[in-house]
């Protein structure tokens, strides 16, 4: 007799993005004003012309028996492990091997799926708020408890408070945990841990044993020069960290899916009987039986992101993203309203007015301003009272949307 | 501390694939001879023109804001949708709701991720031999004891013996299980179940609470009339059964990815409390948190498969591969081999001559021939005395291979 995974039953009802595609649907039901959408983090600009060039190349090679590609590494070609050494990490002082980089289908499939190779009793840390899908994914995993309706948490998941009081960013916890996610810059306050936050991190790492999961989707909007972009350019990250990047926000490829994964040969975890245990291997195999390798044609995409053009072009896009971000935060920042983030990253996370509740204050910005934005509360209990707002939208929608919440009067 | 996922410890340490290749690339060190690879199950002809132009269309959706794609429905878009149920399911009497297909990266990933949804403490089926993938993903989930070195079996699974007496089709186990993994046209053997077969499949499945995953990856090369092409031709199958669906091998798409999984509505199992629970939503639930949809431009190379040239062009594809099993499968009988499969699948199940091992056969045909096979003892204790040659080469080199094996003298 077939039993389903229970664990499914503890996830609240309602995604939030469902909720909030439902909320803006009856809105616009109504009303003929032009919503604007500055709620999910999704990219408007189309790729970059290196990049559908390189597509374009590769859908050739695909026409003809001689150049066709049929099964690939699911590991990944060379060519882009290459590329992502080379343009990620030696430019930054960090050297890998080939076979330390794992290409992936998207960042948020990669995320979901590393916990695998870690023992079925996990505990684990979670930034407070963060990207779901960290503790989404445990949940169904059964690496949690029940959620808890009143305080809004999941019992046996270590939850670590992103405040003001403490610049929004996370610190060690002192319970003991096996795994700890860290998104830097974060998704979704938009603030960027330091050279020295990261250090304090791997140190703590190094003495309890655990494995940083490190998310660094973001590292293309770092603009200050104290935040690293890769966690391997931390003094003995690599025995200790993982690094998982995306190719979504970097080089538009939200609907072109591909990813990296980033595990060390020297980052090891522990068997029951404390033998240390090369976390590589895991990985390795686990990509060989669950995943068949990202499309050749989608590879040949990301290898362009790295060449002379590539870089050329989707950095003008990120500095485009990046002056929206600049004027969402300095036109609400005038308003009056308490704005963090959007320095080293395309969210800018906005304290609401008079302490209403995200969801009040989603509820006005939509029906009075017509401005899609997302609940902070959606991204754990400490994201209440905050709105996220992305910077991903055109540069006339952003000033607009801005202009509209300036001129809110309640 | 971190701690590892001792199961993977369980699985040997040697893949098939990988002892294969090192074996080939020894002997090709110490021969000029060409050699012919029947071996991995990879197609050779590139993609259909009208896949082709279908995907540099999308490529150029891809360049301009205007029709840009993002992110898409982690389900798949409405189009592709559409065009499955239309193309592979209604042509067949089968009626479906867009919302019970969802749009995956291979087959590979869904067969092996689709244990998720169930309970911890799964009980599987599986024949024997197999594509190996059923039973790697749930060793590594835990879902099975010791890998016995004696019996060559893991303890705790249920194999359905597949061999000439029972005409290679598994039947229902007496022992209780919750799901059995079925793969029809059979993937090694090259047989497949008829309708009647299946019936008795669904029948036992109704009667047991069983959940059937049906994998039916080789559909498009099934050429007798009493073989279905979905498992919901038959009767009740849509309250016991999930189909799996590749485009690898009707379409060519091996390296370039797209399957899908239809999950129907109607489809329950239970909860420990034996509460009715519907698996639709929860593949839903599963897709949304750990996946972010196939590529757009992927996902309408896919939909070109089903346009009226691309119909052809695909069918032409198959129909040279198919003459490549006929091939094989009259030279090797002619030469005096007992020959299985090839009629309604590109592979053919051959018996090792004088009772010999099937790695013995392999380094013959190997080192003799310069032919490279797959031991069927790779599928299974079964599929021990067997060997997998698969319809993929090109004429020139399934003829010549063929040649050379009759002209062996051992």
């Amino acid at each position: 007799m077939a039993h389903v995974n229970e664990n499914y039953n503890k996830l609240p009802g309602n995604y939030l993005f469902q909720t909030i595609a439902k909320k803006v649907a009856d809105y616009e039901k109504k009303t003929d004003r032009q919503v604007i959408r500055l709620g999910i983090g999704d990219v408007t600009k189309p790729l970059a012309p290196a990049i559908i060039e390189a597509l374009h190349k590769a859908v050739d090679d695909m026409a003809t028996a001689e150049t066709f590609h049929g099964y690939g590494p699911e590991q990944g070609y060379d060519f882009l492990r290459h590329a992502i050494i080379k343009g990620d990490y030696e430019t930054r002082g960090v050297s890998l091997d080939t076979d330390e980089v794992f290409i992936g289908d998207g960042a948020k499939t990669d995320v979901a799926c590393i916990q695998e190779i870690f023992g079925h009793n996990l505990t684990f840390a979670i930034a407070d708020p963060v990207y779901p899908v960290y503790l989404d994914s445990n949940v169904m995993f059964g690496h949690t408890g029940a959620f808890n309706e009143k305080t809004g948490r999941y019992d046996g998941v270590v939850y670590l408070p992103c405040t003001p009081e403490n610049g929004f960013k996370a610190t060690p916890p002192t319970e003991p945990v096996d795994i700890v996610y860290l998104c830097n810059p974060s998704n979704p306050t938009g603030t960027a841990m330091s050279r020295e936050d990261l250090q304090e991190w791997v140190d703590y790492a190094h003495r309890n044993k655990v494995i940083l999961i490190y998310d660094s989707a973001y590292e293309a909007y770092i603009t200050e020069n104290d935040v690293p972009h890769s966690i391997f350019e931390i003094d003995g990250a690599k025995e200790v960290a993982i690094e998982l990047r995306s190719f979504s926000k970097n080089a538009g490829f939200t609907g072109t899916r591909c990813s990296y994964v980033v595990v060390p040969k020297a980052c090891v975890a522990y068997t029951h009987d404390g033998i240390k245990t090369p976390l590589n291997p895991m990985w390795n195999r686990r990509q060989c039986t669950f995943f068949n390798g990202t499309p050749y044609i989608i590879q040949r995409a990301a290898e362009a992101y790295y060449s002379e053009e590539g870089q050329k072009q989707c950095r003008a896009d990120i500095a485009y993203y990046m002056e929206n971000a600049r004027i969402i935060r300095d036109g609400l920042t005038d308003a009056g309203y308490t704005v963090y983030g959007a320095l080293n990253s395309p969210y800018a996370w906005v304290q609401t007015p008079k302490g209403m509740k995200s969801w009040d204050f989603f509820d006005l910005l939509l029906e009075q301003a017509g401005v899609v934005t997302t609940p902070g509360s959606g991204f754990g209990p400490h994201g209440e009272g905050y709105m996220r707002l992305t910077a991903f939208g055109s540069r006339e929608n952003t000033v607009e949307a801005v202009d509209r919440i300036k001129k809110l009067r309640f």
